[in-house]
């Protein structure tokens, strides 16, 4: 993460979440023109587009676009699986039923693609590989490997334009998160963590997206502004 | 490509054309169980759809989805925005405007997800690099990549799954890929390779895709199935 002022344009990828409202006003403050994706991939906790179209109003996106991609045709996460329950018992080691398979590089797939369209050159995602230890797409390596073969893949690499996938989460805790987005005026009230929010965005408090964020406001110090149900 | 008998499952690409045809018969062949996915994404010619679920059908596949993805939503290619003419006066050198950016990205991405849940360790693709030079997701340096980020990628992967992306076509000309499938028993008038095909899969005779594909018979001294309106 350089500090440079930009008016690039850059892609973000913006579930809706924490994390990548983070990442949506890092981006900001290094001058980008942000053009935000979500994707629509039949996620239990649809509440993230709504807070997704919000946030990016919020910090001043060039633009935001929701892609419809129903994963349920693949099934295999409890995300994208209504037979799959969400654990609600405490964080477990290992990689949880909540993953996703494959969803970090669809979506950074998606999100090259329309990078090419524009003629951006720079991708921002909120991957973190704190919170799940283990979780296979979130691991700078993996990163490092999209943006070389990224850089392998589209007409404008061919033409020498040098594709950079920012991940600048990735080695941060929650509370050093909440902590950066704090300092740069995020509103984490507009944001929707929760894996199995109600439809009006209210958080179940239990759920490992709910507990990990809980666990970060209160490790940073800053008071929690979730709509708890 | 080896030529072993196996029952384990794969994941085939296919897009109702020629090559991708010729990879399913390639992969039954090798006794793969077979689960063939489409992308419908919004491209102008949807006959290939149709055609895909027929091919399937055809060469024995186990399963078959199509899934719907509206690349319109990002266009920047002829294929994908109805502004932009398909180029019927023959081919050109250099990367033409039916390029779709990201789309083998976003298509082996999707691949790969299916193949995570499907404990499928193969998947297989007919892109080529020969019919449009410097076409970038059609490089045997790209195929490579992609399947280096993938073994980083999933869950599947860090438990010791090893993943392969077959490219069986990746250095055949059209003419060497029709012979193939041929011995292979393909009907290829079941396919539809034309970029602006109509309804019922007729091709228009003058497009890229139809210029390679007819002089690809003519090469191979095998009859031309192919519907012309």
């Amino acid at each position: 993460m350089g500090s440079t002022v930009s008016s690039r344009p850059a892609v973000v990828l913006l579930s809706g979440g924490l994390d990548s409202a983070t990442v949506l006003a890092m981006a900001r403050a290094q001058g980008h023109d942000c053009h935000c994706l979500s994707v629509d991939y039949g996620q239990r906790h649809r509440a993230e587009l709504v807070a997704a179209a919000r946030v990016a109003k919020a910090l001043g996106a060039a633009s935001h676009r929701t892609l419809t991609l129903d994963l349920r045709a693949f099934g295999g996460s409890a995300l994208t699986d209504s037979a799959i329950d969400v654990p609600v018992d405490g964080v477990a080691p290992g990689i949880p039923v909540t993953y996703v398979p494959a969803r970090n590089t669809i979506m950074l797939s998606l999100a090259l693609a329309w990078a090419e369209v524009l003629g951006a050159q720079d991708i921002h995602c909120g991957v973190n590989a704190v919170d799940y230890s283990g979780y296979p797409d979130c691991r700078p390596e993996y990163i490092k490997a999209f943006e070389a073969m990224a850089n392998l893949a589209t007409k404008a690499a061919v033409e020498g334009a040098r594709l950079t996938v920012h991940a600048p989460l990735i080695a941060l805790t929650k509370a050093g998160i909440i902590r950066a987005g704090a300092d740069l005026g995020v509103d984490y009230g507009l944001t929707v963590s929760c894996y199995q929010a109600d439809d009006t965005g209210r958080a179940c408090g239990v759920c490992d997206s709910c507990r990990l964020r809980r666990e970060g406001f209160a490790a940073a110090g800053i008071a929690d502004p979730t709509p708890y149900r």
